[in-house]
């Protein structure tokens, strides 16, 4: 927020106010960066847009989620699912450092920023985020799947992109994937065959001989 | 899409093949610019996060929806109301000029862009886009003032944003913003109030003295 803004929202602290200061904290998340980048590769993707690109992508692929999943539910979940990065940063996914004492820092951010909002509210969207973050769940679990895949969709009509970029191998995608066939077990022979067809164009690293 | 990535997803003409490639069309929308600007300040807003960030404020707002809104609907209307600016470009509400033939545009957009999907889905998406442009029905009224909401806030406390850019007046921001009054009438007051406030800051014109 700019310094020359008023400091409050007309309100000042009802719930309607919060939920306001809530929306405008989250305005955040259009700063940060992931290492995907969009299909025409001009540039890195943004958590927003990428959180916008998966609720759509639940929509569209809604036959592929399996029984009993409820998509309202999976769209509130997905619409939330990164919201901690605005204190936390992104993560790269390939990059064990930086995963170390991820849980803690997005645990302190969602603390704070679902705090803003009121009571319940607040334990929803943490109950939600949480939810998701431990996968257990129908719901988390094709979420997640649906997380793993827009990156891929992104990597293959990209030409490659961040999987090119950092060497990625076909070992670290697959098991990057993995969710994908518990999550949405309809997506899984696409996962295959783009792996594949991205091994053979060379935008996926060969695996490493195994240790004799 | 990169001309050395594969032409046709796995799959070929079946309905998950049409879904994939209308996600990765969807990726476009990351490159429209809108005229608001980020809080902070520091680049134009694209059309998907706008999405993203609608969709989140329906979720954080829904007490303030009137009775009969059925926010899972709302919720699947907001994430594809902008996707006609893949091919149709955003529009600014302030431009009169710009807003000639932006029907048609949209319209031959939605043709083309929803056709890409199967039928049934094609028939879905393309109404419920259709019911927020006619903004009659309360979801899609609910979802307008969503849309009128966000870049207020925008505005407000990014410190005049696109109002001062473009020097808009009251009469003109008020005329914009009056959805919401029947929309979502629980954020009438608000948006009353952050009017004053922005008039007295000097970041909304005054209004041309009235001709005698």
């Amino acid at each position: 927020m700019r310094s020359d803004a008023p400091d409050a929202v007309p309100g000042g602290e009802d719930a309607l106010a919060r939920r306001i200061r809530f929306a405008v904290e989250a305005d955040r998340l259009k700063a940060v960066l992931r290492r995907t980048r969009l299909v025409d590769g001009s540039r890195h993707e943004n958590s927003a847009e990428h959180s916008w690109h998966l609720a759509l992508l639940a929509v569209l692929l809604e036959d592929a989620a399996p029984a009993g999943v409820d998509l309202p539910r999976v769209l509130r979940m997905l619409l939330v699912h990164d919201l901690v990065e605005v204190d936390a940063g992104d993560t790269f996914c390939y990059d064990a450092d930086a995963n170390l004492g991820r849980e803690e820092r997005e645990q302190a951010a969602a603390a704070r920023l679902f705090g803003i909002l009121p009571e319940a509210q607040a334990r929803e969207l943490t109950a939600l985020w949480g939810e998701f973050e431990a996968a257990e769940t129908p719901d988390a679990r094709f979420a997640a799947a649906l997380d793993r895949f827009q990156p891929l969709l992104q990597n293959f009509y990209g030409g490659g992109g961040s999987w090119r970029e950092h060497a990625i191998t076909r070992a670290q995608v697959l098991r990057r994937m993995d969710p994908i066939r518990e999550g949405a077990p309809a997506l899984w022979p696409v996962v295959l065959d783009v792996v594949d067809r991205s091994c053979r164009a060379g935008w996926i690293a060969p695996d490493p001989p195994a240790a004799p």
